[in-house]
């Protein structure tokens, strides 16, 4: 072998990348597995079809030519929504583009080990824990500091919480409210209060506000007097289309165009687009499709605290439970029994599962099982 | 208003991200606009009917569910094709997401102004110019350092490319052949050569390979003895599916797998990857709608010749042409005789204008709008 340079003496990536734990998803069972999946918070109701007609009505131009680069047309009809402007919003790949270009834009990358001494831990990104474990993965691929501030009891935030992040001289913080994995939903004066206080960008992680009796949009009226306020919202699970990779950025218009910068030339597809504009016309639907799930989560909560368990005021299409046995193995024989729930090994949460509300059929199985193992099992 | 920090008083956004001049993507006519296309590189043949018909076949199951995180059906589909191994593969959201992610993971950003002094402008990107534009905002997004090397006459690449490379301390070189925007394709050997001697990651941007008598798979195999070589491949042109977003990247396991830890957990949606599926195991018909666009592409350059054009040999799907009068007014007539085609103002590039190849109809319009305006000015 002539090369110059020898192979594998050392990786070319990073530090950073080379020190990475990658995030992981959810179980996903194969096509054809026969289980129960309520591991990762999907809506159990299908899209309206008004979304599939917009799928069948794709024809090969549209495939054939680069899509809109802004996705203009769902810009717009998100905006007609929120009543906002068109220049308030940006689309994106999923949520998680969303995050990532947030934290591109805004937070400062650590100096390199070959800049002298190590700088304080600033310019980074703050949020509270537990939570979206996605949010310390991103932070690490660019490579920027972590700021992280334990929840309260009953995974309330705490009331010095904006004071810390500016301690700490966070460029960017992430609120997921409703919180993951508990279900809490913290009242908009809160968040207005952190944002009024909080010297960076704060970005509300609305994925499941869908499920919720909320609105933050009033925090980014001219009257609110924030400039530093951006909600993401998803698709995901209350428009059903986890499938699809789709969620939109709001905020004030600066922000907007600062993350429109940086995200990829075409960041989303003439497909995904097309589906997008059409699910959010047909949102009355979806808000249906969330109504059943709402119902659902208080008549699960409400047998879940029967059997033993406690379970968590949750305003989101998940509950977070404890159950009166070890979490693990129940996670474990559940599973054994083709019904797949979250359990995460981390700190506060290795005693509870996260159990996502499926339909009424899907949810009696889940009683019924659990009813089982609660009887053969010694009680916590 | 009783804020902590004033309202913009400064921008939130990152240094780099305020000096970016975004990218510019060519012109999208809106829908209905009836004009002939020929700037930006679609392919003018639809895609495979068995491309829609994956489309047409979408359930609402595939859009409520997350997608399969890595896309595996398409990783083992394209492996299949290239004769590799499945990890050596990763799908991407566009060919963009490829370079995007390479950038992040290869080379490091900056230090930040904070700390003290400037380091050697290294561990960033390199290539030749003048080339896709991209790269350059991809990495003014990271804020890495960059190294741009001219080409040399009918861009060619230097003889020391490798070496100034290396002297620049670069860790990620791309190097896009067929080259953009002139359509000249290096030979396997040149690229053989530069991998062999740089010591960082060569990726090699393919997105044009489709219409080349060109294969550099081989440099991924074992007998290559190279651990430094990417391949990006997109969908884009050769298949006809620019609107659906969807690349892939193939190389030295490693390189993916370093890759694969930075992107979006689900970077690519259950539609796009049901479609890409259907694309690649019909390549048959998109290799045969290149061959009628390579037929085409000597048709055309042939005839622009004859007017007087200088027009450089191309294994792509668009032509570099130096039109016999000044560049920017003859892509101004053509735009008013509602035919798009692309002018960059650029050095080496000012007096050239880019023609995507379009059907015979579309070129035969190209021809003669071009002969009537050359006759009608004095000749270059």
């Amino acid at each position: 072998m002539s090369q110059t340079h020898d192979m594998h003496t050392m990786p070319y990536e990073r530090p950073n990348i080379q020190r990475l734990a990658p995030y992981l998803p959810g179980e996903q069972p194969r096509p054809g597995d026969r289980v129960i999946k309520l591991n990762t918070n999907e809506n159990p109701y299908p899209p309206a079809p008004a979304v599939l007609d917009a799928i069948h009505r794709v024809d090969a131009e549209q495939l054939r030519l680069y899509p809109q680069p802004q996705a203009r047309a769902f810009r717009q009809a998100a905006a007609k929504v929120h009543n906002l402007d068109e220049n308030q919003v940006i689309a994106t790949n999923g949520g998680d583009e969303l995050l990532r270009l947030a934290i591109t834009v805004f937070c400062q990358p650590r100096p390199t080990p070959a800049t002298a001494g190590e700088i304080s831990d600033s310019a980074g990104l703050g949020y509270a824990v537990p939570s979206y474990s996605l949010y310390e993965t991103l932070a690490q691929i660019h490579d920027t500091p972590i700021t992280t501030i334990p929840l309260g009891h009953a995974f309330t935030l705490p009331d010095d919480f904006a004071r810390q992040l500016n301690a700490a001289g966070c460029r960017l913080a992430v609120i997921v409210n409703p919180h993951a994995p508990s279900g809490r939903l913290e009242p908009l004066e809160t968040l207005r209060a952190v944002a009024k206080t909080f010297r960076g960008v704060l970005l509300i992680d609305e994925a499941y506000v869908d499920f919720a009796q909320h609105d933050a949009v009033s925090l980014l009226h001219p009257e609110a007097g924030l400039d530093n306020v951006l909600l993401l919202r998803s698709l995901s699970k209350g428009y059903s289309l986890a499938g699809l990779r789709f969620g939109y950025g709001i905020g004030h218009r600066d922000l907007i165009a600062a993350l429109d910068k940086a995200r990829d030339s075409y960041n989303t597809d003439a497909l995904a687009q097309a589906v997008a504009v059409a699910a959010i016309q047909h949102r009355r639907h979806a808000a249906q499709s969330c109504q059943r799930v709402i119902a659902e989560r208080e008549r699960v909560s409400h047998a879940l605290n029967t059997l033993g368990c406690r379970v968590l005021p949750s305003q989101s299409n998940f509950l977070l439970v404890t159950p009166p046995a070890d979490a693990s193995s129940v996670y474990q024989s559940l599973k054994r029994r083709s019904i797949l729930v979250r359990y995460f090994d981390q700190d506060r949460l290795r005693d509870k599962l996260r159990i996502t509300i499926g339909t009424p059929a899907q949810n009696n199985a889940l009683i019924s099982t659990l009813t089982e193992l609660t009887n053969t099992r010694p009680c916590g």
